[in-house]
């Protein structure tokens, strides 16, 4: 299947082929995707986007952060909260408190600690249980298409240290675990979707999580941090993935680093924090100004195949030896502005 | 031999159970840092850190960042042309011209592209051949104590997918190849050494590398750059890396991501290149201040087993599952000033 896919998509360098050059340059994982056709996009509903407005920057520019919300059957409990607290408007006037180097930048009520100060929350905000840090594939992922989808079954097949096995599924990275015993090449090949069990979506760089206390306590979701660093998969399983920053993630990641415990602002070092003006899904921003629209590469198609594909076995004329795999963080989900 | 060294590490946790504390708290890998012995550590010479001081903050503040350049048998012929670099102080005056998000930070010279205007080099630089990408363990890792070393077994039995096995030596995060076929789990327990035919450096958050053209060019080490993002695994082997950034991180990860392509800035944006005021070796910089001493903790020692075991089944009260394995790049070797 993914020789098919990827001669398909590689149609230009097999017309380089025919016209008898000796080397053609295959393409790049960037190429393919630029030449990906529009069938293979799938349009990010407005309500499922969150966009954060920070202070503007020391030069008097804008810094928006744009958030796409995981679809069902993914953190839905954690996703109705922030729906809820983004239309109390209860994120405005909050910060970024915490900036720790090579792991994540975190943002909510910096009084959240102080009860005499802290910001209350809105009313009707659930409480989500640990069970819902990962989905049973039995009744939750059935009808909705192939689960697993990877470049190729060696590297579907266990070669994780934090999953038994990972893919991709409606446009997000999971782990996934087996019914009964390991996964199987053959097991893959012939029904990846009937051996899998379980399935959680995993910390890359720039996935949005849900900050909490120690167990059993699994958070509100008012405290939100965003991965800028070495993918923490050790965090999968043990704390909700909600999201993923698909614009503005350098507004986070260059931000100036906490140097308290933990990477939090230390006040006595001066003020550090960077101001939230506002949090707001799209679809509730004023009208006057319609919001982008974005879209992201669907990774049921032939093209997302083409392109892991060429990102776990780098062609292009800057690599002398493809490594022959790719984690499944280092094959990052194409999203763009629709044009 | 990892349960021997977790204990003895880990007397603390016995010593509360002795007490008859019915839950005392495993420690947290920074814990277990925190109380190796100080025979565990193994002291930096100066003249392997490479002290890069950029133009001041906004603010005025200094930023001063440590590279650690890797001991022999790895990179020594760029090494050798980085050591003559920093005493012809050929990269004072020089840039930082490319900041790439969830990438690379690099830096030389911003007209290195420009013949006419290219900064000459120093006479007396070697060209590199791609073979020292990799070192042949059948000479040059002979002697020097175990080669594989990470928690247990099973997470060094090939379970990377970017090399059949990995692991740890003087310091540094290897990938490593077998003799003859495949990596079990028996040889590693065994002999790990003898079964080790090929080792190389690899890619994680804050290693620096040697910027190149196309292949056959290797780079001179002019040109270097430094991980600021997920592990960017599939260079290895096909780039040359040089060290790591043990101090000051931050005044790089930090900076503002560049808009041209590749991330390089776009000068017609306005010019956000940050200017390096000197790069030298500690051990050439004036001796009227002492430059301060750094030790990292050895990989060898039985502090590391228990760390990197901690690493790979979080203990410690936040976790509710320990992921029971981590990769290469989520087990950063600890490097601190020798108190």
């Amino acid at each position: 299947m993914l020789a098919a896919s990827a001669s398909s998509v590689l149609g230009q360098a097999s017309a380089n082929i025919a016209a008898g050059r000796a080397q053609p340059s295959p393409l790049a994982p960037s190429e393919i995707v630029a030449r990906a056709p529009k069938a293979d996009w799938t349009e990010i509903a407005q309500s499922d986007l969150l966009v954060m407005d920070l202070t503007p920057d020391a030069k008097g520019k804008p810094r928006r952060v744009v958030i796409q919300l995981m679809p069902p059957p993914f953190s839905q409990g954690w996703i109705g909260n922030i729906r809820k607290l983004a239309a109390a408007r209860w994120w405005d006037g909050t910060a970024i408190n915490r900036v720790q180097d090579n792991y994540v930048v975190q943002w909510g009520d910096p009084d959240a600690d102080d009860k005499a100060k802290a910001k209350p929350l809105p009313a009707g905000l659930v409480t989500v249980p640990e069970s819902e840090y990962t989905v049973q594939a039995d009744h939750t992922l059935s009808g909705m298409g192939p689960v697993v989808h990877e470049p190729d079954v060696r590297q579907i097949s266990g070669i994780d240290r934090y999953a038994p096995a990972t893919g991709f599924a409606w446009g997000w990275p999971l782990g996934l675990e087996r019914r009964h015993g390991r996964f199987s090449a053959r097991d893959l090949k012939r029904d990846p979707q009937s051996n899998v069990s379980l399935a959680w979506p995993v910390h890359c760089y720039g996935m949005v999580g849900v900050g909490r206390d120690l167990s059993p306590n699994t958070g509100t979701g008012a405290e939100l941090y965003t991965v800028i660093g070495h993918a923490p998969r050790h965090l999968d399983r043990n704390i909700a993935l909600v999201g993923r920053v698909i614009e503005g993630i350098e507004f986070l990641s260059s931000l100036p680093r906490g140097h308290g415990a933990l990477g939090f602002y230390d006040l006595a070092q001066g003020d550090e924090r960077t101001g939230i003006v506002s949090i707001r899904l799209a679809s509730e921003m004023p009208t006057d100004k319609p919001f982008p629209a974005y879209e992201y590469l669907s990774t049921e198609s032939q093209s997302f195949a083409a392109y892991a594909d060429a990102r776990a076995n780098r062609r292009d004329d800057f690599f002398i030896r493809p490594a022959g795999g790719a984690d499944v963080c280092n094959i990052p989900v194409p999203v763009r502005r629709v044009k």
